[in-house]
This record gives C-alpha cells, structure tokens and sequence, in this order.
C-alpha cells in the first residue's frame, strides 16, 4: 500500500483534523469523535446532518456550510458511523425547527441514524429523515436492501439546504429533500479498485483491460464485468440505464459527473463530452452541469453519472446561493 | 494504458469540447483550435491570458471567468500552445486597457507565448507578460532554463484577475502578478507517474517502496528519489525547502495543497493537517487554505505545497469574488 497517510489507524482522525484546520471559517469539530459542524450555528432554520462512512471526500465535511448541511459525521472509511456521533451531532445543530436526516441507503447508516433519531426524539427534538437510493445498478447489494445512495446524494444536500435556509419548516425540507430522491437517478463504473488503509490491499481485482459496470462506491460489484470500451461507449450504457428508470423526455436536468476520486478530470470532459451530445439528441435540456470529485471512493479510478429531473422549484433552490468548502454557488 | 477516453488523438479536443458543453455560462470555445474565452467579452479591463500543455485540468479553463482569465490556450498534453494559437486567443480578448499573458517557466511556452504577443503587438494590441517560476525544487531542469512554474500560477491568475476586475491599467496589473510570483514556493512529491495519452505508457517509473521528491507537474525529475515516508516527514521535507528560499517569518499566508490528479481528499487533508501544524509552529500565520485539485498532472498520484506570503492588497485582492468553473470565492 503506497498513501500519503501516516498510519492506518490515524487515517479518519487526521483527515477531520485537517479538514477543521483548512476551513475555520466553515466548520468546527465536536470533542465527541469525528462530528463537525458549521463554525456559527444558525439558529431558527430547519438543520440538516449527513455522514456515512469515510472515504467519501468531499463528502459530507466538504458541504458543511451556508447552504447546505449543518452537521457531517464520519465514521471509519467505508464504516457506517455510530449512533452516538451522529446522536451528538444531531444535539449540537438541533434547533426549535428540527433536524433532517439525509442518509444513504447503506443497511448499517440507515439502523445508525434511526437509532440516533430516537435518542434525540427523546429529548424532545425533532427530527424527521429521507434515505437516498438513486444508484440504477442493482437492488440488494452486498450492503444494502433496495438500490444504493450514491453521488445523487450531493444534490439533496444542495437543495433541501437551500429550503431550510430561506426558514421553510420541517415537513417542506424534508418532502423536498424526497422530491430530489424521486427525481435523481446514477450510475457508474470504475477500471481501477481503492485500498481502505486498514485492509492494506485493494477491494477487489480488475485485469488489465476489464471494467466494473454499475459499481457501488465502495467498489461492491454493480451488474457484471465486461472489457473496456471507448469512453463513448461507456457513458451510452450508463445513460441507457438511467434513462430506461425515469422519464426524462422533454425535461431540464441537472448533471453531475463524479469522479470516483483517481479519475483526472481531462476524462471527465470527455465524459461530460459525450453526455451533452446523447442527452441534446434525446431532447432532454441540461440547466446545470457539475463535473468534478464529489462523491468519491478513495483512490479508486472511475466515474458516475447522475441526472435530476428539474421543476421550477427545484431549479431555483438548485440556483440559490451555498458557500462551503467544496461547493458555492 | 486503461483510461476513460475514446483515442488518445481525440484526447485534448473532445476534452475541450466538453468543458466548454459544461460550463456554456462561463466559456465559449474559438474556431481556430483549443482556445477558450470568456463567453461574455468585458470590455474596458486588462484582459489576462494563460495556458500551456492539456493535461493539468483544471488548468487554465477552469479558471477563465469573472475575476480571473479571458482566455485559456490549450496544447497538446504536455506541449507548448503553438504561437498561433495564443495569438488568437489575445485577439480575441484583447481591449483597449491590453493584454496580460501569464506563462509557466517551460522554454516552449515562453518562446511560443512571446511570438504570439509580437504578432499582437504588430497589430496594435498592448501586450505584457510574467513568467511564473515558483517551483524551489530544481534550477534548470528537462524543459526549464530557471525554476518551473507550477500550482503558484493558480494565485496570479486569481488576484492579477481580481485587480484587472477593477479597472486598474496594465501596468497595475502585470506589477501585481509579479508581486505574486515573487512571494508565492511551491514543492512537490509523487508516488505514482500519469500516462500521456498519445505515449500510451507511464512517463517515468518508481519502485513499489519509492518516490519522487521535487517532482515537476510533467512528470520530469525533482532533487532526488527516496524510500516513501510517513506523510508528515514528507510534509516536513517540502516544507523546508521552501520556508529557506523566503522569509516567512511572522507574516500571513495563503497556502494550497494541490493534488497531482490522482491523490485522494483523504490524504491531501492528512497533507494539510501537518502543513497547519508546522506553519503555526513557526509563528506563520495561514489566512487561507486551499485544497484540492488546481494544477494535476493528469492521473499523477502525488501532491504539492505552495505558500504565497501575504500584505493587505494580496488578501483583499485573494478574497475578491470570482467566478469561474474552477474556482469561486
């Protein structure tokens, strides 16, 4: 294993550390483990926490902020976190509005956040929560039951933060937050695999000229394995795939081409290339394109589309402003 | 060589291409090969150019917009824009207040870059330049009389493009980017080498236990190969380096931690976790942390450090708005 790290078991904790000391002026760590919250806390708006486990970077840290979220908890990479941080986070960004849970549709995250919502709802908070599974690949993965939450996940925190932070109250974030999910589709692939630094070794094996159709984003395998093609071939079997699930036609979207973290972005234009071109000759209207590293896999070589069906609400709060490290707007 | 591209002769166009399909609010792309602009031409300011090899995306495109660049000029991956190019793209963007090119220290886009403004200058277009030359690693290197120009570039495009915003006249201007290219160091390290497309197989090669210490943004040879190490004695290492070539002493800083392309968030955070440490150790206080991918090297699995010591014009400069693909404050 060749990482920048100092050693495995620092990995987590260092990373929030440097991350706290990069954006004082967006975040501030709780003493209770890897939890961190906006640096000014704003009172009297609907407060909204993500997490999941490590290795997603940017994600969730990155979209504390004006905005966006309130609170991120990471737990150990690729590990859900435990009730307790995210119960602690849940407290330190309650307001008399409530919380919002956004969770990833990851069996250990969702039992997770739950069990932190009833600890809090017993002290008299509220909170409600939305699950995200806009992964088309597969249903029933080796971590979840239903399909996966995976970079769509990025724009439920943009645009349910951008609700919550106009003051609109906790039924309206959290059913726009379920609009998002209802309306944002993604899948992906990857031609090299990621090392979690306490396995030493990557998570799974590739050969030399083999691809991962439809993989999860921590390298759980998606719907089969197939030789690598032209970029363009690639993004027409995703696309094929999510617009087969929704229907998109006529529609304006929003487009987010992830890397999964090793992928330069000179691929992703080429990807993005491609999917103006089959999405313009299918008449559906791309409103806002993101390319870049926002749902990641550590190191691991890939990349994923994802495509959210706008209405005029969503394209506004889409549009509003957000100020975060990893995300402005 | 296993990449997201469809035939490495399409690398640089259909890259193009789709930055340009992603951000049409942003950029509009010349007829006359991969020049981009700003898609709405503002007249009455200096008008900034920069660019050299494709291959350390977002560099320059990414950084063309309000409060930045004009135009980006494109070559192939690792090759100087022909002076052809470039002088298309300042008269594309030139205006009465004149031209800025901003070019990294390689011989080939200097040689390029001053053809171009000769041609311009024969047509009556005001043109000056900088060269910037922040890397400490090595003087007089494989494409370099003097030092290279890496990701210090990144600081004087945003404040000479801050201050071009204003209105100031072209000596203001070109006075300002010098100021940044005399106060910003930069050093890096890789453990993995990228491939160029067209040559199909890594640029150098590195032992399974080794890095490259000073390594330049193209992979060439930095001061030395040695065994890897933990990533604060790495940290440490550059740092020196490039805390003996200014005094920094008791002044502010703004630092970015760029990724060479492939290096994940995660360990770009451990990365800067220990740059905070040191610097506060030191009494070098940071004003504003970067981190991120600014100037890659196509998959290149490495990083580096840059410092760009601080007074009241640069900070208010660094902190004016800008707006561009890549970058947003």
């Amino acid at each position: 294993m060749k990482k920048f790290i100092n050693a495995p078991e620092q990995v987590e904790d260092q990373m929030i550390q440097g991350m706290v000391k990069a954006y004082p002026q967006y975040l501030r760590k709780l003493d209770c483990g890897n939890v961190v919250v906006r640096s000014n806390k704003k009172e009297g708006k609907v407060a909204l926490i993500s997490g999941g486990g490590s290795g997603h970077e940017p994600a969730h840290g990155g979209y504390v902020g004006e905005g966006m979220l309130d609170a991120a908890v990471a737990g150990a990479v690729f590990t859900s976190p435990t009730p307790d941080q995210v119960y602690e986070g849940i407290k330190a960004i309650a307001t008399d509005a409530g919380v919002l849970m956004v969770i990833k549709n990851y069996t250990g995250d969702v039992m997770n956040f739950e069990m932190a919502a009833e600890m809090a709802q017993a002290d008299g908070i509220a909170v409600k929560q939305v699950v995200v599974n806009d992964d088309v690949a597969v249903k029933d993965s080796l971590y979840t039951v239903g399909r996966r939450g995976v970079a769509g996940t990025i724009f439920v925190h943009k645009i349910a933060g951008a609700l919550a932070e106009t003051g609109a109250d906790l039924d309206a974030v959290t059913d726009v937050a379920q609009k998002v999910i209802d309306n944002v589709r993604t899948m992906g692939a990857a031609i090299r695999p990621c090392t979690v630094p306490a396995a030493g070794k990557p998570g799974f094996e590739l050969g030399e000229d083999e691809m991962e159709v439809g993989i999860g984003i921590h390298g759980e395998p998606g719907t089969h394995r197939e030789k690598i093609k032209p970029a363009d071939e690639i993004v027409d079997m995703l696309l094929e795939q999510i617009l087969a699930d929704i229907d998109y036609s006529g529609s304006e979207v929003a487009v987010m081409v992830n890397s999964a973290g090793a992928t330069p972005l000179m691929e992703l234009y080429i990807i993005y290339n491609r999917v103006a071109d089959v999405l313009a000759q299918k008449g559906i209207s791309v409103y806002k394109a993101l390319v870049g590293e926002y749902m990641t896999s550590i190191e691991m070589e890939g990349f994923s589309i994802s495509l959210l069906k706008l209405d005029d609400q969503l394209k506004g709060l889409l549009d509003a402003g957000a100020d975060t490290p990893a995300f402005k707007a």
